[in-house]
């Protein structure tokens, strides 16, 4: 079983009431990676028998750091339309609540899109060109993901005097595994907290908030299969404790897949 | 009393549970202006009594339009930190729930703090110095808000052809009124849908969903008083049927106060 469908496994224990544990494929400094609490959210709502439709918007909000170990999952449907559906999410351990989510599903149509907003060049040096991100000390979920930067790495971090915290890179599942809308929720927090870049060092900081906008649908993941994703990601405002980073996450053939926009506590 | 306050009204029943109305004032074409929602869903926190800390992020799902008349929010908070604190929030009418969200407050800390990303020009033409919005047929909230369009104003909605779907603007509260964070949550919902500009005409669009991160602190909401707030709103990723938008409020002294992003349903 891939490293990543493990730390998806939770066992139904009534409607909408799942159980899991924590892995320490995904483990963070503190707690599991957040990407993959996102990820699980997420998959609690699709792996309930009421659900309709696809995701188009994920908010998860890190109450408290998850404990190695066991935890559950409610979910429910607060409202089920035509072609939209509302969820609610926590994830307990014991009677605390460690983190909230609500998500948003729809069925598409097909209609008139379009890329206003595109952060891709023209032109991309390929992954096969760069070389794999490799650096000791790291948390374990770094290394389930293929990291190829193409700007702004870890390795600038202790440079200091960057004006900017761009980071731009090739990433991919490892082993690579057919992208999934967990998947992708996932990885939109995969990029380093920005103020790493801008203060050239890393400090105490977390994720409080995180709102994903899914703009593929299942086909389009489908035809991605295990191709590696381009990312970007950028801080926009850092004011007195928070900041707000914005991430993107395309296909290799320039299709946006997703948008997600996080709230960041930062200790500096 | 203030129309806004006069919308923010609730009267408690029960700690966290709050009954309200909708007000004529802010109409929409169906229900209440999002803005308005947003920011009732925000001073349901603000008012209850175990309040600690001030709005950092605030994500308001709307399941259903709101009708009319009565109301129940019913607010709680699911974990309370040393610095932070989350909350749900919901909206009813009767069994049913039309509005649901998420808030963080936190108590912040002076820090090393930046704009990195800004869209606002050296250089602004004074809201003085520009016409007012006036329009016939418009619904009742707009007449709400003092909009003063520098760019992408609804003059331009029948004149398609636009590639792009920037709006900037001076907004101000009418009658004037202090800026607080319910008022900044309802601002940050001012902006038409950005594909009334991609496609030059009115078509079907609502949110679904709107995350907004605050980044203003009581004492600069304060020291903008009731001056007129600059504005700016841009659509990202338009694709089947939902499309994502960036909102933006800043002080008149160049203060980024909260950036908004939503995402919204259209049938094109």
């Amino acid at each position: 079983m891939h490293p990543f469908d493990a730390a998806m496994r939770l066992e139904t224990s009534a409607t909408g009431r799942f159980s899991g544990r924590t892995t320490v494929a995904y483990a963070n400094m503190i707690g599991p990676f957040g990407g993959i609490t996102s990820a699980l959210m997420l998959h609690a709502v699709m792996r309930h028998p009421d659900r309709a439709g696809a995701p188009v918007a994920l908010t998860v909000n890190y109450a408290a750091a998850v404990a190695d170990g066991e935890f559950e999952i409610h979910a429910s449907p607060c409202r089920t339309n035509r072609s939209t559906q509302h969820w609610n999410v926590r994830l307990q351990q014991g009677a605390d609540v460690q983190v909230t989510a609500t998500a948003v599903l729809a069925q598409r149509r097909q209609s008139w899109s379009a890329t206003e907003s595109s952060s891709l060049p023209n032109e991309l040096q390929r992954p096969e060109d760069l070389p794999r991100l490799s650096m000791p000390g790291l948390p374990a979920w770094v290394d389930r993901y293929d990291l190829r930067f193409l700007e702004g790495g870890p390795e600038n971090v202790p440079h200091p005097g960057h004006s900017g915290s761009v980071t731009r890179l090739w990433v991919r599942d490892d082993p690579p595994r057919p992208a999934t809308f967990e998947s992708i929720a996932s990885m939109a927090d995969c990029f380093f907290p920005r103020v790493f870049l801008r203060l050239g060092r890393m400090l105490p900081a977390g994720t409080v908030s995180m709102t994903t906008y899914f703009h593929a649908e299942a086909a389009v993941l489908q035809a991605q299969a295990d191709r590696y994703l381009y990312g970007v990601a950028r801080g926009l405002e850092f004011r007195n404790g928070f900041f707000d980073q914005v991430a993107e996450i395309w296909s290799d053939d320039a299709q946006l897949l997703a948008r997600s926009h996080q709230l960041v506590y930062y200790k500096a």
